[in-house]
């Protein structure tokens, strides 16, 4: 074992690519995240491999595109068995544990099937997405199957918001000028604080249980990888004080959208503009209570940041840590008519990536932006690069990012990014009248051109450097079948060779390559395939027994 | 529990689907066999879903395409957690026995990691691909690693056919005319007595361990469902007397090959003539050896089908047991200049397929002959509904026959067959000097085309109406264009809806569909998305409200 390294793998929920100052935002501010931008790259074409959380946290969590994983809607178990990161990771002595958010449902069916009991340490892995829950917390208490009972509630208890539900009736209601308790789930109070001290809310709480778990993972000298999973900016949309009155209506951007996008949409899209969230995020009134409050969240977060990054100082844990601060999926926020995610254009499903390599390899890029195409599952190859693990191909869909961190240009740096999005539990898929096999969505982008398609639906296309606003679906323009086409082909071929042999190596497939030149290497185990006589198989045996001898 | 039910599920290995007096041999007869196809329904376009052993059974056994079971070539063990027959007929309370062949290779690393013991019952199912194994013997003892010491050695020795490997140096060698012991797997013996008196040979031994599995199970009054799986007429090919002198070089129908198919072949088809068992089954005096030899051993399996069913006559099994007669893939056998299988010409690809239905609802149709469009993973729901299990087409990608074993002429029936092979084990990858993730082919069929394509190598195409031995590639005429492209098209639907969500039902994703008509289902736990104030949420709560009171 060398020098001991770690990880810590920075999460948020729902956070747009956009939303950040080093991002460009014009008014809200994110120094902390910027300085960590500033001492590692920023990714600007980072593609989560779904649009919703459970998808794309599952792709996260096991490096692989969600084709592959097979949880294709939030609430989907992971099927017991799907290798993790953190399975990877505990060959190679790793700890790999969760504070917060993974959205993971357990394959309970599976587990009974395969005699696996769930209160074994093994069980807890499968069950909990292949991390040591740590500390397990999705957000969403008040129904949520994911979290009955999580710590936070307990820690609120003990500090004296005492509730049924301390989550929902401190953290997550806004408080009246007169002490009234509003529902924080409502849009119309976004603007109102948080009934909690900020000190108590989630994010800081979250931090510190972090720290702690760092703490204790250094105290045993052990190596880490820390998967820090808020679950914020998501909604409700309420922040504490002084949070919640940081920003105003002067800091909404005008929304991007056209009219023409409301007129002949392409159906998926239809579908998700008649949703509740939709409507109400199109409303000006609706953006200028909920985009402050989602800019408090965030501003809370880059606060938490700053402490996170002063105690990782205090540590000289910048030494061997490889940090990422990265996003689950964006937030449309009434851009094309739509809120929420689900859909394709960047606000959703493009996210913040800054990976920060502490190797003396990344000093030459330390500050820059990439523009490079890189996905989420990208982040297990890379973690398992940097803790010394053996790359395997076979299971892991994503490419280690390091030699683009270390500026090394690698050859054939993937030329295409995907996504996909199963509707088929969405009121959609009653509006298409499709059968529940069909609705998938696949989006495929080369970086200049951007192709949404499935079965069943007319493809959507959005020209990313004419129209980098992705106002115009040129999906059915007939100039474009030929761009169209193309990233169909790229599509097709990406669907032909999915990581599905995840059992063996590809050294296990190629162990033959160097004998296959010299003679029949299946004679060794005795099985003679075709041979016609004794002759024939004598000259392979002469064959083998010379190739042999030229190996010692 | 209704009356019981059965299954007998007979599969032979490398048996061409031309090679029955039922399926038009002009000198080979198999009247059991036949009686079989008298009794029941027999489909004239049944495919299996890879061309080679392991893949292709590991499909029969799930019931799901390679590209989603992932054991894409031999040896390469079946993931751990995928469900299998086994799996899926044990939930019904039906016992799923193996007595023969499987190829399957465990998947330890995987049963470590989730702290299966092997030992266990749930182990040795996974180990066995959901099977128990009442009989595992796999052929190809003399290196194997599935199964070192099976069970027919042992028998052997007790017979007095005593070696170091009885099943080689008795079963599977030649006696020449002085008694010499010719090597079983040069093709060159073929014509030779195999050194066993036929009733210690392979198929009767593994006729009668069914028929001994087959009692047990009556006697105990359980629901079976028997795996009966002969090795033969699978290479080595040499068969005991009488069978070895039964057929000669007149019985040897002409190879199918044209001079055209050596000139400017498809690149793979390329590798594959070149391959030793192509060059060798290309040659008259090893088809006129071995060819007899062949139907020798098909001969033998068709008068143990005869013992077998008169044993299930006498029971009266006839009435409640489902009975399958179906082979794993083909043998090319000179045809194309090939030995083998691999490629997707009908002779490797394409299987026998014999279903008997004991329903009175199938009384219609015994004795018929259907070229509806079959593929192999059909016989895992087809089981599973004989034996009263609900569908799960969120795991089994084939469909119930028994709507065409029942003359219901089913709504939307498939309209193409898929195949999948990867050569990237075979020599054919480095003779191609491809990446081992492209070496995939897919074939796809609508009866009237076929269609071979798959990364950086060109279309093959051809028309099973206009050239039904598949002589003319025309995958590059211009004029097949249209063609290549429709059956691409539905190629790309097929890889675009996997069955890979396989946690959860289509019943479960489905689960909101009728309270989406009238109220927003996520109210219920209480996840409040998108609504914008109090007034909103209040009148989804009375929709609900009001549904609610309409369903008493």
């Amino acid at each position: 074992m060398g020098k001991r390294k770690n990880v810590l793998f920075i999460m948020c929920d729902q956070l747009r690519y956009d939303y950040l100052s080093c991002a460009g935002h014009p008014t809200l501010s994110t120094p902390n995240i910027d300085s960590l931008a500033a001492r590692g790259v920023r990714f600007t074409n980072c593609y989560v491999q779904s649009t919703v959380c459970g998808p794309s946290r599952m792709s996260a969590y096991t490096g692989r595109y969600m084709r592959s994983h097979g949880s294709t809607q939030n609430g989907i178990p992971l099927r017991v068995g799907e290798p993790t990161l953190g399975d990877h990771l505990r060959e190679i002595d790793v700890r790999c544990a969760l504070i917060g958010k993974t959205h993971m449902v357990a394959d309970q069916e599976g587990m009974e099937r395969l005699g696996i009991d769930p209160d074994s340490i093994i069980g807890v892995h499968v069950a909990q997405c292949g991390f040591e829950p740590y500390e397990r917390d999705d957000g969403l208490h008040p129904s949520s199957d994911y979290d009955a009972d999580p710590a936070y509630d307990a820690y609120l208890r003990e500090h004296g918001f005492d509730a049924d539900n301390p989550w929902e009736y401190w953290a997550n209601s806004g408080e009246g000028d007169d002490g009234e308790n509003f529902n924080g789930w409502l849009l119309t109070h976004a603007d109102k604080a948080a009934r909690i001290p900020e000190e108590h809310s989630e994010t800081p709480y979250m931090t510190r249980r972090a720290m702690r778990f760092i703490e204790e993972a250094e105290a045993k000298g052990q190596n880490w990888c820390a998967h820090i999973s808020y679950i914020k900016p998501h909604w409700p949309y309420i922040v504490p004080a002084p949070y919640h009155a940081m920003y105003s209506s002067a800091d909404v951007k005008p929304p991007v959208r056209s009219e023409a996008e409301r007129i002949h949409p392409h159906p998926v899209l239809k579908a998700f503009q008649a949703e509740r969230f939709s409507v109400n995020f199109s409303r000006d009134e609706v953006r200028e209570k909920v985009i402050p409050a989602y800019m408090g969240l965030i501003k809370q977060i880059d606060d938490q940041m700053g402490v996170l990054f002063k105690f990782l100082e205090e540590r000289s844990l910048f030494e061997d840590t490889l940090i990422v601060f990265t996003s689950d999926h964006g937030d449309y926020l009434g851009d094309h008519w739509l809120g929420e995610k689900y859909m394709f254009h960047d606000v959703s499903v493009k996210v913040p990536m800054i990976v920060y390599d502490p190797s003396p390899k990344a000093d030459a890029t330390r500050g820059t932006v990439n523009d490079s195409l890189v996905e989420m599952i990208d982040m297990a190859p890379t973690f398992l690069e940097h803790l010394g693990g053996k790359a395997k191909p076979h299971v892991l869909e994503g490419r280690s990012v390091l030699p683009l961190v270390r500026g090394e240009n690698p050859q054939n740096w993937r030329s295409f990014a995907v996504s996909e999005y199963d509707y088929a539990g969405e009121r959609a898929r009653l509006a298409l009248d499709l059968p529940v096999s069909e609705c998938r969505l696949f989006m495929i982008t080369d970086g200049r051109f951007k192709l949404v398609t499935g079965p069943e639906v007319p493809p959507m296309l959005f020209d990313l450097a004419g129209d980098p606003d992705e106002l115009v679906d040129r999906g059915r323009d007939p100039a474009m079948a030929y761009v169209v086409n193309r990233l169909r082909a790229a599509l097709e071929h990406w669907m032909a060779t999915p990581a599905n042999r995840i059992t063996v190596s590809d050294d296990w497939v190629t162990t033959s390559d160097e004998k296959f030149a010299h003679f029949d290497p299946l004679i060794e185990p005795g099985v003679l395939i075709g041979y016609w006589d004794e002759a024939e198989l004598a000259e392979q045996q002469e064959a083998r027994r010379h190739w042999m001898a030229s190996k010692t």
